[in-house]
């Protein structure tokens, strides 16, 4: 039976016995232990076979005897000790895929509160002025989504009933994907020409380092609706400042920025047409919930095979 | 060929010349004469075969000598002088549906707007604090959709892909329907009491009239979010005013209220969690584009048939 132990976390603010409670309810028959102090978190690493935790470093692995799985809370994993993770054939998962309804809804949603007006309307009520207002539609129009792993794809099943044409952009255009055209990173400039709609959903690599720069701002639609909900490196953020000050782009969500928090005398707060949301399009109530569920698979996967491989999101440490 | 009058309108604030070209791009051959004054009107109005507009009245219907069909720019028709229509026989269209992506754009976004928080975020933007934000998600939850028109059928089609369970309610409720259940009006309260979200775009009958009220208002979810894109009287303003006042539900947004225009002193103005729009969802870029697609629809079947029957959104005034 394996022995599970819960390190202290905070993810959107949710208490971590919920997630606790939500593995337990999963795998009734493994031990589960919650972690709150340090303390607690170096006698929990001790025994357990599978940790799961947001932060973790070499001080804690080197308590963690017996561990076969760290399943990460987290999408991403460049903050873990990969090397020592390789050497001791520790299986590394993440939660990436957890946060894709929500990340979705919130880009949808940007999308359509700048479309229809809404912070416009509600700048109204607040003067409670009741006067015609007139708004623009989705309907018809092209979205281009930049990125096409589980978010870009949980944003594109999203958009299904919208009757809008959709392009996206991955780094194997190749292999195609969920949208009408696919584009390699490499034609970003004709991928996103014609959209009136640019979703950013990548992860921050080499090749997508401010990718959105001044020349792509020139080529992007003087109307577009740029939201990144990516990484804020994704875009060069005083490019971005200028082609909004140039009306280069309709409007822009921003759920990430560079550098982050947004400083508070940067003049990307203070536009009309730019919308700031301090990363938090991942927020959901289901977080524990899914990440519960992942984990749950995979140690009910290598009970069965005897094996920590094969695994649900499992990270090729080779 | 047809003559085709277009009178003085201003739907949406649109310029009345963009119908007179959209209709004149579908139909080449018809004569389309724009009326810009009350002079012209009347000129116009006396050897057209066809007359679009929105407000008519009998005066004018006395000059008009040689009309066939009188085309309505509007969805309701309750304003025009439809016994004079019977009597000489003039055939009557309607614009209904020309609504239906927009005002579902509207319905989606006002859902996602509350559920992903972003008046709450846009308010600490105005004061430049970035401080993690929790939110809640549409994604497994049930949507009521009260009204199976055109609209509510374009609000389904977006919701095809966000993953939530839906529930219709209609008039005929044995015809079945495109959500997941259907209910007839008299079985409202079993329709909606475990509905997150609640878009009513209904017709405003005697049935549907204060249709929402303290008892159904105390039957909802005590989280719903409520969306009126129908009219003002489906809802009786004071028990909505103390439901809100109650926490009896989580939020509104009101496209329409009663009465309309809200005025200034009246307390739904000034919720956190009530979101007043001014009868805008309604609105549309491609308003003109889509009513002259049903007007030359109905010339070209008219020419082929020699009769002014069988019409797209023909009003039965027998």
């Amino acid at each position: 039976m394996s022995k599970i132990a819960i390190l202290r976390q905070k993810a959107h603010g949710l208490p971590v016995e919920s997630y606790a409670d939500a593995v337990r309810e999963r795998l009734p028959e493994a031990t589960v232990t919650v972690a709150r102090t340090p303390e607690q978190e170096r006698a929990a690493v001790e025994t357990a076979t599978v940790i799961s935790a947001g932060p973790f470093d070499d001080e804690l692995l080197g308590h963690a005897n017996e561990i076969q799985l760290f399943a990460s809370i987290y999408a991403g994993y460049d903050h873990l000790p990969l090397d020592e993770f390789a050497e001791r054939e520790i299986a590394l998962t993440t939660a990436s895929g957890v946060h894709g309804p929500n990340i979705a809804e919130h880009v949808i949603g940007a999308f359509l509160a700048f479309t229809r007006r809404f912070f416009e309307a509600r700048r109204r009520q607040r003067e409670r002025q009741w006067r015609a207002l007139r708004s623009s539609e989705l309907a018809g129009s092209t979205v281009a989504v930049v990125g096409l792993g589980a978010i870009g794809q949980a944003i594109v099943d999203r958009l299904a009933g919208f009757d809008v044409d959709t392009v996206g952009v991955r780094y194997s255009p190749e292999k195609g994907g969920p949208t009408d055209e696919v584009y390699g990173f490499d034609e970003i400039h004709e991928a996103v020409t014609d959209a009136e709609y640019v979703a950013v959903a990548c992860p921050l690599t080499d090749a997508t380092e401010e990718l959105f720069d001044e020349q792509l701002f020139r080529t992007m639609h003087p109307e577009a609706i740029f939201v990144n909900v990516a990484r804020g490196g994704v875009v060069d953020t005083d490019a971005l400042t200028s082609a909004i000050q140039s009306n280069y782009i309709g409007a822009a969500q921003l759920d990430v920025t560079d550098p982050e928090p947004l400083p508070e005398d940067h003049p990307l707060w203070g536009f009309d047409n730019v919308f700031v949301t301090p990363h938090a399009s991942g927020h959901t109530p289901a977080y524990y919930e899914r990440t519960a569920d992942i984990l749950a698979e995979n140690v009910r996967r290598a009970e069965e095979t005897g094996e920590w491989d094969g695994l649900v999101n499992q990270v090729n440490l080779g």
